[in-house]
């Protein structure tokens, strides 16, 4: 289990501008994400983990692309394909967002960002959310433009991160809110500067806006990070479920619908603006879920390796449903888990039992975020 | 150049129902495909190239997705969504199309398969072609339901093919013409049986429409072909080049439109259906291309690599294209590649330069297929 692939290199799987850098710094595996490959590890996960938590990292993240949806209906549409009002964002605001197709099956959770009043990007995670759109709205025959932009996030996360951002960009980034974002050039290099980013530890994300300018933008960071001691690291599978952080196509994708999730405040099924899955959320809401996406502690001493395809779960030996991803958190000692079960065994501390590559497991259903 | 990177094993890239049988028999490197690990050498590109060449192999392609077109409206929204004229199209005949947006941009280029009068599968190259087809679909509101079915395609490959299919399903897979298909079942596996397979070498694709059962279909394959010395193998590079199989996402992508490819056979622009790029072909037919698609000869020595990113083309030291795709012929002892150039240089025999990883090499436009 947890065994590397041999991955062959090929034009079809893109690389970011941030690549050659990696290398350099010694990235040791990836993964390949909206067809580009992406750092999955530098020391290892754990001693990655580390530094993430106690300090401040950065991370090439390219591989979260950006959808530009633009023109004079594009915000009649981005309402349109997600179950959360977001009438009230702002220009120079991000919002994280299910988005859905009729029947509430989860095609992507991206951060929505307006841009301006008629230009909005959705940074996105594993699936051609580009082609989604742009059929959606061909079928439609509304009024905007879909486009994949040159605009490549870089990450800066960990508790360290603000001195750093400081000396980077200037005093003003304190400033910014979670999830609101400005523009700014960094000596020529054109960036969005957004405090986000998908761990729990703090920190921004830089949409750098010219894919030539990849390497210099990373020299400059570690330039200055130096002081700090930053290290290059990357998304993070332990920090991330420790933290109640879902990956769209680990823990939830078309086959589940967003009230399956606990995130009931990023969904308005009554929101006021027209939306594609209404009529499907209302629907099962009122007859209620068959499924619960729920958190699993898992009993025992460290499991040797993480989950790669889905472990069963049984209550009373019926097979009740499935692992999704799970990590030994080295902070809380326990091997935590996302797990999609029956609903009727969503409660907290419901006790199941988990049929791991290594044998069974009691585990039981737990609190997110675990920490 | 063309070194393969650690690839990280998530839940999040599926493994195919062949996944433990590919590793069971050797499979050294993947790619990822449509979301899943899909083998791409075993022994090594040559050798797998001269068992593909001169004998017979077997491939996991159930990356190959199918993505599922079926109810009262099906053929009217697959005749929209291609160029390629559809309407003689048999219960029991694939062809192979390519799909655009309304620019033309192709989206992909599957091969379309009538199923019932009713029901298509287009069984697809690397991009989420289910998410552009329910969005279309969804938002035309036309009546289709459209879903990934369980079909993983098995592909037996090489001249050798004939005997070793006949004593595996029967001596009528023998009256199959070319792209025909029947459905058979295999002491209850549940298959789809085409003459189809992405090389020129002959063979048949086996869609395996149970995944359960993929281990059991490929030692079956395995048992009867030992007789004809069957090896695992995979799609490969160099075959495919030489044959003239462009790849989606290498050789052309959402930038590229049907007209710049030289698969005119495949283009009805005048085709007495509705189709959504009419319009586009009809005006970049009368404006001319911009780029053409062509095969080119790189002289000199074997390079000691494949193309991974693209690699600059000069005319006259003016930029003026880029190489797609590389691979160096055995048989031909040739180095032969894709690349799309300013249309003014597609001419058979145009020469060119190219800016390799090694240095600058002059180049010919060359006939496809090469050999």
């Amino acid at each position: 289990m947890s065994q590397n692939i041999e991955l062959t290199v090929s034009g079809r799987i893109r690389k970011s501008p941030y690549y050659n850098a990696t290398i350099r710094y010694g990235a040791k595996t990836f993964t390949v994400y909206n067809h580009m490959l992406m750092p999955t590890s530098y020391e290892d996960p754990e001693k990655d983990y580390w530094n993430l938590v106690n300090n401040v990292t950065v991370w090439d993240v390219a591989g979260e692309r950006q959808v530009e949806i633009s023109g004079p209906e594009s915000y009649r549409f981005v309402e349109y394909i997600t179950p959360r009002d977001l009438s009230k964002l702002q220009i120079g605001q991000g919002k994280y967002a299910l988005i859905t197709d009729e029947n509430g099956g989860i095609i992507n959770d991206p951060i929505i960002l307006r841009i301006s009043k008629d230009k909005f990007w959705l940074s996105i995670a594993d699936s051609d959310v580009l082609l989604w759109t742009k059929g959606l709205a061909e079928g439609l025959g509304w009024n905007v433009k879909i486009r994949e932009p040159d605009v490549s996030p870089l990450a800066i996360q960990g508790p360290n991160n603000l001195p750093l951002m400081i000396d980077l960009l200037g005093e003003w980034v304190s400033e910014l809110k979670y999830f609101f974002f400005k523009e700014f050039e960094l000596d020529g290099i054109p960036l969005i500067v957004q405090r986000s980013g998908w761990s729990k530890q703090g920190g921004f994300e830089l949409y750098l806006m010219d894919g030539t300018r990849g390497e210099e933008l990373w020299e400059r960071v570690m330039e200055v990070g130096m002081k700090y001691d930053i290290k290059p690291a990357t998304p993070n599978n332990i920090e991330r479920i420790e933290s109640g952080l879902f990956s769209w196509g680990n823990d939830m994708n078309i086959e589940n619908n967003p009230l399956e999730l606990p995130l009931n405040n990023f969904i308005q099924i009554d929101k006021g603006a027209d939306y594609i899955c209404r009529e499907a959320l209302q629907r099962i809401s009122s007859q209620g879920v068959k499924n619960k996406i729920v958190g699993l502690v898992i009993d025992g001493e460290q499991l040797p390796g993480a989950c790669e395809n889905n472990w069963n779960i049984f209550s009373s030996d019926k097979l009740s449903g499935k692992v999704t991803s799970t990590a030994y958190s080295p902070r809380l000692k326990q091997n935590i888990a996302f797990a999609t079960v029956d609903s009727h065994l969503g409660g907290l501390g419901t006790k199941l039992d988990v049929e791991t590559p290594w044998g069974r497991r009691s585990a039981k259903v737990s609190k997110i975020p675990f920490n």
